[in-house]
Order: structure tokens, then C-alpha cells, then sequence
């Protein structure tokens, strides 16, 4: 606990199995009330969660603070995303590009036929351990269910219940305002995985989106598609981010590639999904002069807290198994002595025929570890790109020429992951239309959709079609006059003008 | 079989275990072809496919005719049909707006984030019985995952594997005159439910489509959701259409109404996804006029051979199931002696006290069957609409005065149905982009897509992010220079010009 603030976190009693019942119950009831709220109410709503958090912004920093080590600085930035998050997505609502609006007007042989998406229920979101505030209770999916026009069921993340419990409060603010129903968002508490299960369960709950381990999410899907009626479920779960590190660009930018990769590794203790746990490079003298240059980084790193004492027990176990196997050089650990629950920064290396042949080391630690593999010619980076699990994000550190030396690898990896990046680090997720956070499995259960950006909306809406309806008894976006002034695809054709 | 050909139907032995693993191991090597094609040279491999069906029409109506008992005349629709569906897909290829081209140009914080679709990678598709053409071999799932830059591999339908052998044939020739390897297409023959789960489980297959039962739908992706991978499974499974027939429209319309209603049930001996198995009205005098001139239409119909006797055996069962529950009346049958294979159409009565008490009844009853449901008042019509399993489509035969009368009627059915039809009938199913065909479970495995319509090439695909990306590196469709003319989202905008 952050020993600068007074805050004492308070603890939160489970939700009883009577009162979860009820609280669904009345999400379900909610949900038809705020589906009928257009894109723009709904949209004033999520400002209106903005504006109150903002309002609440010196509590909720302090009580994250107090809550989960990542410090105020990190929070506060975290908190304007947050803010961030809820406002454009709030804007992409209005502009209505989720509605995917269909016009086909009526010929001799066929009715009028229109199409738009409409919210799929109430949302189940559980947060992540690692965001308090952007992926958590106010977070992305939350925004994101919101602007679908779904009912939400947030159940707060044990390491940071507290912070949870004010989030809430102003959602709950928020919905008062405009004299939405109070279970428009539903709050619950849980230590225990028999809450999560009941909701998601719950015959009312339509959908659910996660953010978390790879154990954490595969529960929640297996449950939801052994329900009577299957859910989709949204579960941003376990990547590696392997980074691509190739001999020419290396050569030629050692000390920035050094800076940058030692920085995105120890980044918030490691703790980012996106956090860039392999390395691959040729087995040259460059890349030797790489790995000594980034363990003296890695030695030089001060150890920090972690999120809670569970992950870091996880990164403690995790790192000690990769470290065990087979031809794994520990080549680098934070040389400071850690105290309680602070994760070391450690550089591991190894080379690509070990890599390849022990599925141990393709796993997620997570926390500021990276694994380093050697190959020995450009073929073995390629085979080994092409024997990796499904990524949220790649990244090459290459020059032109360097594609070149490698062919097939900017497609191998482009058909295995969410977002490929050219010359950065995969930490650091823009929110914005542009952003793929999702990936195939296991970094997510359906590659089809993003976590992040305003896309994420698609996750929670599905379509349908208005045939031969009078015109004046459609909704609003799918009317002659385009009163709205959104963009329809018109038998076959982008328009913003009336039929 | 009919008798009107001399053709005699070949059969085909299973595919052999070996013989199929090198096949998917070959459709996942053509998919590292397939997906380089540009939008535009996909789209004039599936045009081929179309010449090459036309081409060979006239044989493969002759055999879809021994083989399937519809009759050339519903053979030769459903063919036109299925060469439209690729055309238009085609079409739908080339302006790319299942590409969701995104451009976020760099700022001062942010690199440049581009984003589009590329294809998910091989696709199992298992036809239908009821469309040997249209959602079969070259159907609509096919044609889907060809503009979507998939690979795919058909499981012929045993009931009429010999017209998918010459379907399939048309693909590979229009496969080689575009130089594609033979595998971007693979068909093979399977009774045995191994052969499916073979496919399945298959580590190269990346997405599956399929058209037919719940419980074969309902195998799939519980097969395709143990996987050590998870898949998508996209299935149209079941659905029984219901059909609200309100008072004041009912009166006014009588006869028209009728005709409709007999028709839509008794088309194609009833074999339609879409079928209205579920005609719900008011129990009063008007209802009972309505009740006899449809029960005249019924007794008159002639029974039809049903597809083949595997779904006969189903229609009797089932039938014979609904019909037995407590107060089921059955009120009119085909009075023509049916022969064999024939089903006769039907027509059974219950109250809505009875419905709602007894699942059973709200199961799909495939074939010419329909259940009219008499209601109490206004208000039992509404609490039935809410108590159904998810629909693909409901139907409301109503003027505005009734719609007055029966508030939330139409809000109800609109979340629980696809596609909302105003004063028709659910067959009938245009292939356009404002199309939805899919809806909630049972009706579909996920609705959030649609098999019908160039948005079902939504299925096979996922959006990858290039973040920082040097622009002549990247995909065509999202360089600066917007040589493909396709709209995208720039900066939270749309527009066709350049950035």
C-alpha cells in the first residue's frame, strides 16, 4: 500500500447470490428502457460519466493509489484516458458508423429491405487487474456497451474494489442525470469465481466482455458457451508480442532500439498486455552487442510493486519455470535487491532450436521479462514467426533491405496477429478508430473484433433488417429523410443524402 | 427420384482418413496464395465460377433433378440465384466495404494507425439439404469466404453429393483458368458423422459455415469451441417464423391473407429456414373465418416429395410429436393420400395458454407445418411474442390501428428476430446488402452476422493495424495514393479521396 495518502481502501463483502439475482434481473428490465435511447442520448450519458469522473478525479486518484500501486502519475494519465475513451466513443455513437445502415429501396420484384445494427443485451464486464480505470469499471467495454445502447454489469476486480465502488458512483451520477433506470449499471462484488459464473450464466446477460489471463478468460468462454442459449464473449487474454529485431536496422540504430526496447519492457513493472516478452534477432556479433547493452538496462532497472501479491506470486512462478528450461541463459536481472512483491526486470536468452521445440517458452510472464531468441539464419526467424501462437501485436525492427533478406516474414506475421508495427514498441495502445487490440486466439477468443477504439462497439450489436416496413414506422436512421445525417450504404452506395 | 430423366445419380465413397488430412493440409498451403489476390482478381474468379455453372447448367439441373426431387423449375431459380450470389458478392468484393478501410493519420503523440480486414484463412462449409445449389457447394457460404480471400473446403451433402461433384468441378475449372491452386477449393464426401468432426478439428481450418438442423449446427460448434484453437462457427439452424395476423388487418384482408399464408407454408413441401411454423392471432370471429379458409387451402393442397427420407421421417415424427401434446387440434391436412416420401401440409390449432405452458410446441416442425396459436387479448399476443426462442424472422400482418393496439408488439419481436417483415411472408429471402439472415440462438450459432447478403463475408474475416507503417509497404487499399477508389474512414470521416 502507497504510503503517501491517509486513504485506507475499504473491502467490499461479496454480492449475495439473492441480490445478484435481483440486480440482473433488473438490468434485463433497464436494458429496455436505455435501447430506446438514441445514439445521441446515449452519447450525452457517456459525457456525462466523463464529466463525473473528472468531478471525482482527486478521490479516485487517491484511492487507486492507496489501492494498487501504480502510482499517481500512471493513474492520472490513466484517468484521461479513461475520459478519453468514454467521449470519443461517445462521438463515434453519434456519427453512427456501428449501425452499419442498410438501404436497398423497393423495385418491381422485391420489397424495401433496411438494415441496422441494434444492441445485443446487458454486457457482463470484468475488468483487468492492470488498468483500474481505462479497462475496468468505466473503461473500454463498459464505453463501448454504452454506446451500443446495452445495459452494463461491471463486477469490480478485488485489487482495486474500492476505486470500483467510486467508478460506479459516478456512472450511477451520470445515469440519475438523465433519469435513466439506476440498473442501466449494475455494480457487483466478488472474490469468489462462483459470482462470475452466475452472471455469466444469468439467462438475462447477452454478452461479455473480459480482460485479463488466458485462464481467467478461456472459464468464462467455456461457460458461456455451455449455457442453454451460447453468448458471445469478448476475452482479451494472454500475448507475447514478439518483436523483430533484424540485422540491419540493428546495426544501424543499436542504442535507440537498446533505449527503446528496455523501456517498453520494464514499462508499469511489465504489466501491459502488449508488453514485449520475445526478441528475436540473427546470431551475430550486433546482436551480442544488443543483448549487453540491454542487460546493462536491465540490470540497472529498480524493481517496482506490483499490481497485487497474486500477480506477483504468478510472475514469480512463471519467470522461475521459463528460467528452468532447457539451454535458457538468464542474462540479465535488475541488480537491485526486490522487496515485497516488487517483479525484477530480467533478460533471458536462448536460442531458436530450443525456442522452437519447448511450447513452455511461447507463453505469457507476465511482468518485465523478456526472452531474447537467437536464430541462426533469417529462414529460422521466419519458421519461428510462423510457429508462434496468435499475437495481439508484432512488431519489426527492420529496415527495407531487411524485408527483403527475410521474405515471408511481414505476411507470416501479419496473418498471425492484431497490429504490426514498423520500427516502435507494441506497448502504448492509441485509442482511435485505426487501432486493432484483439488478435487470434489465444490473445483473444474472436479475432473479429478490438477491445479498443471505437470499433469495439461492433462487439455488442448485431443486425436487422426492416422489410417492406411503412416509412414513418422505421427508426429514425433508416428513414427516407436522413435527418440524422449519417452515412447509409444506398443499393450499393455510400451516401449521406436522403432517399 | 423423378422419372422424368434418365440420369442415374452416382454415389461416392467417404473420403479416406489420409486422403482428407492431405487435402486441408493442401487447402492451408493454397489459402498463402489465395489471400495475395488482390479484391479485384478474386472477384473475377467467382464470376468464372458463375460462367462455369452456366455453362454447365443444363447438366447440373438434370442431375440436381434425379437427385433432389424439387423439380427443375425451383432447380433452375435456385441456380440463377446462386450465380447471382457470386457475381454480386463479387461486386461487394470490389468496392471493399467489407475491407473497413480505417486511416488515422500521424500526429505530433501518435504514429500513422491504418486498419483493414484480411481473410481469417481456410473455411469449412457443410450445405444444406433443401439448397443443393444456392447454400450448398458454390452457395452463399463459398462465395463469402472466396471474397473474403479464404480457402475453402466442402463437405458434400450425402443427398446430393453427385450435383456437388459437378459444382465442384466448375470451381476447379474456373480455379485453374485463373492459375489458382486446385486446392483454393476442396470437396470431399463424408456420410459419417467422422468425416465432419475430422474437418473440424482440423488445426489448418480456421472458420466454418454451415446451413441445416439445430442439432448437427449445435455439433459443430461444440466441436469447433473444444478445439485446443477455437474457432467461429457461423450455423442457420432453426426457426419457426412466427407470423402475428392482428385484427383490424385481418378483417380488412382476409383473403389475401389466406392465400399468402397458404402458400408460404406449402412452398417447396415447406423445406424453407424461413417457413412460418407459428401463425399467432386473437381468438375471436374473425380468426375463426380465417381458421377455416386456410384449413380449406390445406386439405387441398397436394402432398410433395420431401427432399429425401431422412427429412420425411423428421416432418412425420415431429409432426406427429406437436400434434399428440394436450389440446393440439389438428384442424386440416392435405386430403390427397400422400405417397411415399410425401408430406402431407398441415395445419394445428392450439390456445396460447397451451403454447406458453409447453416448449415442445415452439420447436421448428420441418416441413409444410403450421401451428396457429389463438390468443386471448391484446396483451397474451405480446407475452407470447416475448416468451420465443430467437427468430431469423418474425412477420407482422397489421395495419397502424392494431400496432396502437398492441404496444411493445414490435419492439419485442425486434430483438428477438432478425428480420422484421411488414404485411408479407417470411419466404423468400433477397440476396442483397440490406439482408439479414441470422438471428438469435437457436436461430443462429452467432447473431451478429448474416449467411445471406454480401455482409456474410463478414464472417471470414478479422482487422489487422499496421502502426507506423512506411506507405509504399503497405496494403494498396490503405495507402495514401487511393488507387482502388474504395471509400474509408480517415481521421473519423469517410471519404473515396486520397489522404
Amino acid at each position: 500500500m502507497n504510503t503517501l495518502n491517509n486513504i485506507k481502501p475499504e473491502t467490499f463483502e461479496d454480492t449475495g447470490t439473492d441480490e445478484l439475482r435481483d440486480l440482473l434481473q433488473a438490468s434485463a428490465a433497464a436494458f429496455v428502457v436505455y435501447r430506446k435511447q438514441s445514439p445521441s442520448q446515449r452519447a450525452h450519458f457517456m459525457r456525462a460519466v466523463a464529466a463525473e469522473l473528472d468531478h471525482a478525479s482527486g478521490t479516485l486518484i487517491e484511492v487507486a493509489n492507496a489501492e494498487t500501486n501504480l502510482g499517481e502519475e500512471r493513474l492520472k494519465t490513466e484517468l484521461l484516458r479513461t475520459m478519453f475513451q468514454l467521449r470519443s466513443y461517445a462521438d463515434a455513437c453519434e456519427r453512427g458508423q456501428h449501425l452499419d445502415l442498410r438501404i436497398d429501396t423497393a423495385t418491381s420484384k422485391r420489397p424495401s429491405l433496411r438494415k441496422m445494427n441494434v444492441p445485443l443485451g446487458p454486457v457482463a464486464v470484468f475488468g483487468a487487474a492492470n488498468f483500474p480505470f481505462a479497462y475496468s469499471t468505466a473503461g473500454g467495454d463498459t464505453a463501448c456497451a454504452f454506446a451500443a445502447g446495452c445495459t452494463v454489469i461491471v463486477k469490480a476486480h478485488p485489487a482495486h474494489a474500492h476505486t470500483s465502488e467510486l467508478v460506479a458512483g459516478a456512472i450511477r451520477r451520470a445515469a440519475a442525470l438523465y433519469h435513466l433506470p439506476p440498473a442501466v449499471f449494475v455494480h457487483v462484488h466478488g472474490r469468489s469465481n462462483g459470482i462470475g459464473r452466475a452472471i455469466v450464466e444469468h439467462p438475462g446477460v447477452a454478452a461479455v466482455g473480459f480482460t485479463g489471463s488466458f485462464q481467467g478468460g478461456k472459464q468464462l468462454s467455456d461457460w458461456a458457451a455451455q449455457r442453454k442459449v451460447p453468448i458471445p464473449v469478448f476475452a482479451e487474454m494472454s500475448s507475447i508480442n514478439p518483436v523483430f529485431i533484424l540485422p540491419r536496422k540493428l546495426e544501424s540504430d543499436m542504442n535507440t532500439i537498446v533505449e527503446k526496447i528496455a523501456a517498453s519492457v520494464t514499462l508499469s513493472a511489465g504489466q501491459f498486455c502488449t508488453n514485449p516478452g520475445l526478441l528475436v534477432a540473427t546470431d551475430d556479433k550486433h546482436t551480442a552487442t544488443f543483448i549487453n547493452a540491454l542487460a546493462d538496462k536491465i540490470n540497472g532497472t529498480t524493481p517496482a510493486v506490483m499490481l497485487h501479491p497474486g500477480i506477483f506470486k504468478n510472475y514469480v512462478e512463471k519467470r522461475a519455470n521459463a528460467l528452468a528450461q532447457n539451454a535458457v541463459e538468464i542474462r540479465a536481472v535488475s541488480s537491485t535487491e526486490p522487496g515485497l512483491n516488487e517483479g525484477a526486470a530480467t533478460l533471458a536468452v536462448t536460442d531458436a532450436d530450443t525456442f522452437l521445440s519447448n511450447p513452455l517458452l511461447h507463453g505469457e510472464v507476465f511482468g518485465p521479462y523478456t526472452l531474447l531468441v537467437k536464430c541462426r539464419d533469417a529462414a529460422q526467424v521466419v519458421e519461428l514467426a510462423a510457429a508462434l501462437e496468435g499475437q495481439l501485436t508484432s512488431t519489426l525492427i527492420a529496415d527495407e533491405k531487411d524485408l527483403l533478406a527475410h521474405p515471408l516474414l511481414e505476411e507470416t506475421v501479419r496473418y498471425n496477429c492484431g497490429r504490426l508495427i514498423w520500427d516502435g514498441v507494441p506497448t502504448g495502445v492509441e485509442v482511435c478508430l485505426s487501432m486493432q487490440h484483439g488478435g487470434p486466439w489465444p490473445a483473444t477468443t474472436d479475432s473479429r473484433f478490438t477491445a479498443v477504439g471505437a470499433d469495439g462497439i461492433r462487439r455488442f450489436v448485431r443486425p436487422v433488417s426492416f422489410q417492406g416496413w411503412p416509412d414513418h414506422l422505421l427508426p429514425d436512421e433508416l428513414r427516407d429523410v436522413n435527418s440524422t445525417g449519417m452515412w447509409r450504404t444506398m443499393n450499393n452506395r455510400l451516401t449521406d443524402e436522403p432517399v
